[in-house]
């Protein structure tokens, strides 16, 4: 499945010392129920390594103020830390600029807001949008709005019974030019699938449209690289970097940027104000009106510092590992459907039981102290695809997850089985 | 100038112990460049006691996962703060529900919404929105944007001399019924003038026009009653009530959320997603697209325990004490001008010093450990208004603000006033 590179693979894992990762997050020394915390949703949110909580908290016992607007140590020390974070996301992605950076409050508000300033304010009626079927609720939604407001087009993508994007299909929505934002998922937040992001993006740039790509799951699991990429807008979230809510991240192109009219009015986003008229600041201030989320863009500075001193190639590395253990031991259990079989896959895993209802399995697991989640995850539409409105569950790992956490899912799985039969 | 009870006020600031509190804010033991910190700038963001750090660190080491679909121990915590945060601020604001109250990220997000949702979706082409010349930028610009977007009219009430808002003004801009909201800032962030904001809000629900008031600044120095109040809707953002960054609040009558059209689209403010249709989520859900801020919503709520435990009304009358002292000393300043002298007002105070660029004032009282700001505070027009177009030096008191400080502040000012003589 993974392919190539055993050797650097192992080379790697073997360098990537998870007892010593895991007592960096505090939370992880926690039992559930008697029992010690299985913690498999990370998909979802992950967990905050001592780092991050450190860094937030001499950013409030230190060095806090408003940033940007104070002519004092303090505002020109938390200006220094708030424009270090951008620096760090920047070199994260491997921008070419710093300003392509613009700080959001999740994955969310920066998809909606490319929905709204790119998507109102540049693409015209009778443009399309191209998404697929099994994105993430954030960027299904902001795009039906988009249509229903101004008359632009969604169009979606087939997804295959394995759980890839149907580039076929993706060629033949392409084909009229008609067109103007691919928007798509750069891993699935259910099946695991990451998307040949490459060769969509090649596709998209070839029939004249822009490319959006919802990193959410995928920065966090392998090494993105907004220069080699191509892409022009990328999103990520801090928390599920195991770093703070809070704050989310937009990369756009700057000839982008310059072209998209604000989306929020407020402070900091223009640079002169009459009753009559106002001017833009340039980006990406153009796009953080108001107080921007100081706090957390010192935590998020920590946690990309923290997975950098481990090394993406390191984490992928295990998590390649940890996926090909996880599909030998859930595919062994009888009963148990798994959605999705994507060759290019990272760790999220949603499957099915028979018999036994998403909500009451994820409940069952509870006792045993393993956290996953039940239900549809933000994913609709891609659980009608594969027949299953009822939900699933998803168990979705970190970098701190563990070959053994695994075997513990499996075996509580394999007697959920027996309960439930 | 504050006028009645003074044996009250007395009674209710002998029993605020300042150098307890104090010292409940790790940050403000610091010195700046050899000198203690005197912190003036609370008006663009307040420091954190202890209890807010410890409660967000708390959240990260023991109770953090997303909240709202986990079937899980550490979600179903998680969700159980998030929710017991909205009830705090329920109970803060005396909402009559605390579905009232929808998480944001800060005012500038929630008057945003409020501009999108009702000005966007609510109200009609020819109808008008008035604010006035006194207003922070996050009121004004969102209202030009819904403006030269759907061909709402913006006016703007006068403010007198003295910094107040011009109510025959207010009357006449209401009098044609074609005004369909009144939005204005409780408290200056300037001038530090408290509006006559129950007048306001009978003024314009006789002219049949929607109230809502940006109470970032009043919510934080006084009590607000959302029952005793009347108004429509309600913003105020957490770091200046003491705790984190990246959290806002709207409070909005259910009734108008009902008829509200979703802002942001995303997870958790759906009920129900199909590819050619989505239903929304019941409020305030519906306004509270993707991973909300869990850590923040855990500070703010330690906040507000904070206040309340020390109590508004102490808050209050401290402020009152220290307003009157700050009066009597800068106005004994030769030179210094200050902008605004409203009868009611709370403690926020920008001043010229004749021959005195308000850039190299700050930097000088930096050097004596003053923090103050510099600039036109989010308020260009206010500035235009009084006739200084090149800005302000802005001092801005919090519940740890001493008359010390007051002093240090007067004294600093005294020096400066030679040295730029």
């Amino acid at each position: 499945m993974v392919g190539g590179g055993g050797v650097n693979d192992a080379t790697l894992a073997s360098s990537f010392d998870i007892e010593r990762i895991r007592r960096d997050f505090p939370i992880l020394a926690q039992t559930v129920r008697g029992k010690p915390l299985v913690f498999l949703d990370s998909g979802a949110s992950a967990q905050k390594p001592r780092a991050v909580i450190d860094a937030m908290v001499r950013c409030m016992e230190e060095r806090y103020a408003n940033v940007h607007r104070g002519a004092y140590f303090l505002s020109e020390a938390a200006t220094e830390a708030y424009e270090a974070a951008r620096g760090a996301v920047a070199r994260f992605l491997n921008a070419a600029d710093p300003r392509e950076i613009v700080f959001t409050t999740n994955s969310t508000a920066a998809i909606n807001l490319v929905a709204h300033s790119w998507g109102r304010g540049v693409m015209q009626p009778g443009q399309a949008v191209l998404i697929s079927e099994l994105e993430h609720h954030a960027n299904i939604v902001p795009w039906q709005l988009l249509r229903d407001d101004k008359g632009i087009a969604l169009r979606v993508a087939r997804v295959t019974d394995s759980g890839e994007i149907d580039l076929d299909d993706v060629a033949a929505k392409l084909a009229d030019g008609k067109v103007g934002l691919v928007a798509m998922a750069h891993m699935s937040n259910v099946l695991g699938t990451v998307a040949p992001v490459e060769r969509i993006i090649r596709m998209a740039q070839a029939a004249g449209a822009k490319v959006l790509l919802d990193g959410s799951q995928a920065a966090v699991h392998r090494r993105v690289d907004m220069q080699a990429l191509g892409a022009d807008f990328y999103v990520f979230t801090g928390h599920k970097l195991y770093g703070p809510t809070g704050i989310g991240v937009l990369w756009a192109r700057l000839e982008h940027q310059e072209r998209m009219p604000p989306f929020l009015g407020g402070g900091d986003m223009i640079s002169m104000v009459t009753m009559e008229r106002s001017e833009w600041a340039p980006p990406p201030a153009k796009f953080e009106a108001g107080t921007p989320p100081i706090i957390e863009a010192v935590g998020l500075h920590a946690a990309i510092d923290y997975v950098s001193a481990i090394g993406m190639p390191a984490i992928e590395a295990h998590e390649r590992q940890l996926v090909d253990h996880a599909m030998r031991r859930l595919t062994d259990i009888d009963g148990l459907t798994l959605l999705g079989r994507a060759q290019d896959r990272g760790g999220v895993f949603a499957f099915a039981l028979d018999n036994a209802h998403p909500h009451d399995l994820a409940t069952l697991l509870d006792r045993a102290g393993i956290a996953v989640r039940a239900g549809r995850h933000c994913a609709e539409p891609l659980h009608s695809r594969f027949g299953v409105e009822g939900g699933t569950v998803r168990a979705s790992f970190g970098l701190y997850t563990t070959a053994q956490e695994v075997d513990f899912l499996a075996e509580a799985l394999t007697k959920a089985r027996e309960f439930f039969a």
